[in-house]
């Protein structure tokens, strides 16, 4: 794979609960990018500050441990730029400086403590950039805070932040190891109350959250499910799903909820505190459900050194694909022009009403397209396989996980065997077979119109009679179109099937 | 992946029964290599050529055609340097200039028609640089001529060329739908005689196959055992499983051969053919079995190109793990330390007596130290679960099967979940559950010897009494050695389990 230098940046998230160190890869002035690297330790900074907002000296040790763990792998690794920020817990400390200037002095991070409004001003740009949302609401729920933010056409209208944090609730309402309903109830309203002062949450609509709590609650749902897909970006986790999550975590002593799969370990005491503030904002605010993106703070942070005063990706979907493609080095003209090719065939059989497949199905398609071949960075012989795996373990933000599946599967299915869309699983939505089976039929003939990769065939165009359909090529006058004419009428025959009709390559 | 920049060269393979053109990506003046894109027509050119051997109409204009199809790729793809060789059928053929003319005129492709003894030639480099073979046999079953080979000291002793391809043989013995008894008998001993007349094909050992008759008769074997590889490199076909497959394509008309799991159906036709030559000559030479390898005459081309005059790999299976790493860009000083911690230890435990695994174990946990961190690649959070897929899917040249699973175990367990063995399916040997927990063990706690990544620990040395053991670590004394030594606190535990004893780490 040939590619220009790669810069990496670090991002330090000193939350109230666990700290993260992130490495980002970048390519200025692209909008390429990756995760490449990762440290995480559940400090629980914010643990036992009581009252009187202290941090506790055996805290302390372990976020100065851990901080110089952070530095030591920033050196190690060369990575200069390490953008370190502390949230909720140190924010509040009485002691904050303490701990502050013991991390300055001995591991050289200069952690920067940024405010309630900041941090949602992070999650908004983890959101804006990681979802298709336009119009509704967000909401990250941290260890020590959660913040509450409305968007308008992928604006940040309104934000706040908010003590409600997963440790700070637990702390204060569930101490011990069993959830006394009361307390829960009381929890509840805590939180009911403060959102009711905001005076803007209300109203349902879209809403989407981020940060662990909601993750891995997310993923809790999920595994009851047993859905195919490897983690919860874009995943809808609905209320009652989350009422049954509560009674199942209630129903525990305090240790032993962190053995519910999806739950981490560490996070187990603390998760059912969590899961009432989710539960709370969703019922106040009249929303059915909550979508989650895996991007959080730490992109937020990331991206507003990526993307700079341009702040939002025009399209979060496209640039997810085109980021795809471009980090497993496809070659993009020629998968540019396998996605024109079936984008047209696509609308010529629509408009001869031999379909009535949509928009999103004509994105899906596309997506496909531009990813079909990327499985080649593993090996040939296998590739359409290859770039299954890849697309449903490198991940799509912005789409849900029957759209990832879906694309997944067009990929799959772009050169070889019978689609089969009994890997959607549960996420399964009427019709899916049908529309698989059309869609790769699709790709496959396109791929093979643009099987010399020179581009001989410019255009595709559709006529339906007498129960047999035409496709008839365009061809480059200068360039020779046997090949790929040829090629097509070798792959014709899933077309036909899926239509049961005849189809003609001319 | 920061990346110099890559060249390709196409290697366009004319061979008697199928036609394959293969890209190959390197980068000049080093080892690193890659196949990047592939085409492959069943073109038979050889089909038909009866006593006179003429290639026939139909077979030229298919090969002019897929010709065409070659050449108009390179040009479209910017390939400037392809190499096209043609073999057995045009090397043969009366009406050879007829062909080769009409492709130099009509494409600019400028075939080199190869002797059978170069032919052979390149089946060594294959061959060499694709196992482990020292001293032995090789064989090449094409579809016009079979190339047989004496390997000393990874040198080719000797080199013939026979008239015994699969089509060859097929249409001369077995041209019908039924494969009489009294047929086959009389083509194996054809290929007896011819094999007895050389004079050295005799006395057994190791023999080494490649070609598509070879691979598909070994997929088809693998699949009727179900093994969990992707693919045949560096599989033992034995005898008795051959004779089994042989009995049930006898038992098929010719037409319905290609429909046994495993064989081309383009194949299928001379694929028994293939398959009584194969029978013969391992019986002649007195072979138990023969161990296949993807790699093939397009591979010598190319390894020619890549080695010069160097001709072989050093050392083949240390070759196939660092090309690996290295296309995945695996940050070879990390990896490389956690190796060297990881033999240490593997050394000092058996020095300790608490085990007696050797070299063949130790090399491979020194290939699953430098392959652990490649899925990093893909995604981060599950990166041990894509090293393993990476590693089963790209594949190791050198390795067998079982030792290929092997070291994406290692790599898969290396920070998470109970190591386990069951995946090696029908491959298992005795011990290979302890086996793999030990090598997991050890490489887990070394992972976290360089848990900053900076070489803080340089060294470890065990050592055992009264029941409990002890690593005590080097630490580099301008290193800060607090983060290794903490976290391999954390990990020690299924060493610990695995052994039985205390761990301690100092």
């Amino acid at each position: 794979m040939i590619r220009p230098a790669m810069e990496r940046v670090a991002v330090a998230d000193m939350g109230s609960n666990s700290w993260r160190l992130v490495v980002y890869g970048y390519e200025p002035g692209t909008p390429w990018w990756s995760m490449v690297d990762e440290i995480r330790e559940a400090v629980r900074v914010g643990a036992g500050m009581g009252e009187e907002r202290v941090l506790r000296p055996d805290r302390i040790d372990r976020a100065l441990h851990t901080a110089a763990v952070f530095a030591s792998f920033c050196r190690a690794s060369g990575i200069d730029t390490v953008e370190a920020v502390a949230t909720s817990a140190i924010r509040d400390a009485a002691n904050a400086d303490e701990l502050l200037d013991a991390i300055r002095e001995r591991t050289g991070l200069e952690p920067r403590v940024i405010s309630g409004r900041e941090e949602a001003g992070y999650g908004w740009l983890a959101i804006a950039n990681s979802t298709t949302i336009s119009d509704g609401f967000g909401l990250d729920i941290g260890g020590g805070s959660i913040q509450v933010m409305r968007l308008a056409d992928r604006r940040l209208e309104e934000a706040e932040s908010l003590p409600l944090g997963s440790v700070r609730v637990s702390e204060e309402f569930l101490p011990g190891e069993k959830a006394a309903a009361k307390a829960m109830r009381a929890l509840r309203k805590r939180v009911e109350r403060e959102l009711d002062e905001l005076g803007w949450w209300d109203g349902g609509g879209r809403l989407v959250g981020i940060g662990g709590t909601i993750r891995n609650l997310a993923v809790a749902a999920m595994r009851q499910r047993e859905l195919p897909v490897p983690d919860s970006q874009g995943y809808e986790l609905g209320r009652d799903a989350l009422e049954d999550l509560i009674e199942l975590l209630a129903a525990r002593p305090a240790s032993k909820r962190g053995d519910v799969s999806g739950i981490k370990p560490d996070r187990g005491d603390v998760i059912l505190g969590g899961a009432l503030v989710l539960a709370a904002a969703l019922d106040r605010g009249g929303f059915d459900r909550i979508e989650v993106t895996d991007a959080g703070l730490r992109e937020g942070v990331f991206f507003q050194r990526l993307l700079g005063e341009r702040e939002l990706f025009d399209d979060v979907r496209r640039e997810s694909v085109e980021n795809l493609a471009h980090r497993f080095n496809t070659d993009p003209e020629h998968v540019g022009r396998v996605a024109a090719l079936s984008l047209q065939v696509f609308d010529g059989l629509a408009r001869a009403g031999l379909h009535e497949l949509g928009d999103p199905e004509r994105e899906l398609l596309w997506a496909g397209c531009v990813l079909h071949d990327i499985g080649t960075a593993i090996e040939y012989e296998d590739h359409h396989r290859h770039s299954q795996y890849l697309i449903l373990n490198a991940g799509l933000p912005g789409f849900a996980p029957r759209e990832l599946l879906l694309v997944g599967l067009i990929a799959r299915y772009h050169r070889r065997g019978e689609p089969d869309a009994s890997e959607l699983g549960d996420l399964a939505e009427a019709g899916d077979g049908d529309r698989l089976r059309l869609l790769c039929a699709i790709i496959r003939l396109a791929e093979q119109f643009e099987r010399s990769r020179d581009g001989a065939i410019r255009g595709v165009s559709v006529a339906a009679r007498n129960g047999s359909i035409t496709l008839a090529a365009d061809a480059d006058p200068e360039r020779d179109p046997t090949v790929p004419i040829w090629a097509a009428r070798q792959s014709a025959d899933l077309l036909a099937r899926v239509l049961d009709r005849e189809v003609e390559i001319a």
